[in-house]
């Protein structure tokens, strides 16, 4: 039988992850943290095991964690989503986001993509006949040129992509990028989907512009997040979705039908971890001194880089070091000199090659001291 | 924007559970366990969680899981799985299921299903533009009419969903029919997707034939399996797919962007799991116990049935008893006797009404007695 993703291949993560583990190099590359979870929330995960919690969940998730979560995003984002039918949780964000492009994407329906993009978004959008209109945000800045998205948007844009803060480049959109946004949209029904899995890893005072924010952006918006990235348990694969009832409604039809519902015990677990705001709300100084720390250390490299504005990845140049590809780069960092890295060109289009590299910070003291020394000899 | 699935609704499992909940009622509608699982599988999963298991997984799943399971089936099956390329962990068996149909229909691809059947299938073919071509086997029997199998498979017939043992009726199928098949798509590019979630739960000395028994069959499945079913722990929502290579190629281009992969620590926990034989191998026993006590607590009743072959589910007819539509009857008997059930019509073909209700009886002995004593007056 044919293939309907004939172009595909494995995604540069698990490739990546696959040769650190075989040249046993530092891993700088998938983005999860090498440290462990707090015991608190272990703890919990056990209770809620013990705790008769072990069959089916309700579809969208818990009544209490939904409950939870939607009073944390109306009291950070002053929006008004509703526990009884704007939020379902989702086996990770990626879920979210598939489950979301599933509901609405047609053949010959476009969607709009900002590149360089995390790698999820287009295979989906194909997988359902649509036709991914990618836009090219130019390093080192990456800012939106809104004046070339009003010129893409036409009657078949079905879905605007959004990612803040941004991975790979660490970019936060501000609250004139979203006003031009919703500018554009206006009297259209085009949805938004804005992944926003780094929502609390901001750095250096800046605030994160969230859709949720925005009302008239967010009657038509998917907003994604994830509790792997914020707890540091990549590895639990959950996440959730927020949205208006009406786009619900189509998401849940399909969620029903992917997943039916996600592991019970773990979101009794993270509703009692959630009580405590702290836990999240810590988090943007806790990777900020990470950041801060690797960037302090390679500072005498030959990297040229400037300070990420949020998620747990910097990007940087190597154009003092090598003229080479950054994949040839990346694979020979592997190999040679034992550190895994992202070469930036698969997130952008046509792989355009601007000599980036790009490291995960979300790892122990120990870990990134071991990358810089490598780092600073190269 | 317009809905891609504008018939569907809530499935039928989640109304229910939802209307037992608020009518206080004895619940036999979702299947699902309702007592708790195995101390020594919990402390497994706190062990897990203590030891690093806590981020990303390998997107296949973690290899030494993929080996028990290999080694497994291969085993039980005669088959012959590597663990490198035909086994994928999934979170749970619907999304196994949904990501299989993603992978290979398309537009105008026909797929035949067989009616009564667990309403998953369905939905996943529609969202994709594939036409649902459904074949209704009759009660109390449930055989498959193999010359209409034949009648109906087309050039444009992509895939053909077989499930044994089978939901709702419990009928398991024979080796005659696996051969019936075999000989049907021999020489077509046919894919069958076999849905063998209860492939533990068979009872009276019969044997379960996964299509993983009959190479030629083999070469060209997907079979989907729940740990949910087997280790009473349905809330987990982890399961697996196999299928040869070529296959599975094209499974994990989509699944990597549907879930990426799945919860890392109870996938270490399970594989510990099952390294004892017995924790499987002993399910048939202790459910065909179960059973047994149920069908002898209701045998003076006024419903008739005969004893279901596997899985946790047992059909009977109330025809001595009233001429309501199934669906009435169902919903009178949460409302008015507290007990909930599945009326079978929801599962049929242009939802044809046989008089039939869905028990249930994956419950302690206390449920059991209970649900019987309003049975009994019925
Ligand atoms: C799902 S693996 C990728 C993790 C991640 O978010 C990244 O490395 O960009
Ligand atoms: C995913 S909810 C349905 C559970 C089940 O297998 C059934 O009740 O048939």
């Amino acid at each position: 039988p044919t293939s309907k993703l004939p172009h595909l291949g494995t995604t540069i993560f698990t490739k990546m992850s696959k040769l650190a583990h075989e040249h046993k190099a530092i891993n700088l590359s998938q983005g999860f943290p090498d440290f462990s979870p707090d015991p608190i929330l272990l703890e919990e995960v056990t209770r809620a095991i013990h705790s008769a919690k072990n069959q089916y969940a309700p579809l969208q998730g818990i009544f209490s964690l939904r409950q939870t979560l939607c009073y944390k995003l109306n009291k950070l984002y002053g929006s008004n989503y509703q526990p009884e039918t704007d939020i379902t949780l989702t086996a990770g964000a990626t879920q979210a986001i598939f489950t979301a492009i599933s509901a609405f994407v047609k053949a010959e329906d476009e969607v709009i993509v900002f590149k360089p993009a995390y790698d999820c978004y287009e295979p989906a959008i194909e997988l359902y006949g649509g036709k991914p209109v990618l836009i090219q945000m130019q390093a080192p800045n990456y800012q939106i040129d809104w004046e070339e998205v009003a010129a893409k948007i036409s009657s078949k844009t079905k879905m605007i992509i959004i990612n803040s803060p941004h991975n790979p480049s660490g970019k936060i959109l501000q609250q004139k990028d979203l006003e031009k946004l919703q500018q554009l949209v206006k009297g259209t029904n085009i949805i938004i989907l804005s992944d926003e899995v780094y929502e609390h890893l901001v750095y250096d005072n800046q605030k994160h512009f969230s859709v949720a924010r925005f009302p008239q952006l967010a009657e038509r918006s998917f907003i994604t997040y994830s509790f792997g990235k914020t707890f540091h348990v990549t590895g639990w694969k959950l996440g959730y979705c927020v949205a208006p009832k009406e786009l619900m409604t189509e998401f849940n039809k399909v969620h029903q039908y992917n997943v039916f519902c996600v592991n019970h015990p773990m979101q009794v677990a993270i509703n009692a971890y959630l009580q405590n705001e702290q836990h999240y709300l810590g988090l943007a100084e806790f990777y900020q001194q990470k950041r801060d720390l690797f960037l302090s250390l390679i500072k005498d490299s030959r990297l040229t880089f400037t300070p990420s504005q949020g998620t747990y990845f910097q990007t940087a140049s190597y154009k003092n070091i090598t003229q080479e590809k950054d994949t040839d780069f990346a694979l020979r960092l592997i190999k040679e000199k034992g550190l895994a890295t992202i070469p930036v060109s698969v997130f952008n289009k046509n792989q355009q090659d601007d000599s980036m590299l790009r490291f995960c910070f979300a790892k122990k003291e120990e870990t990134l001291k071991a990358a810089a020394e490598i780092i600073n000899k190269l």
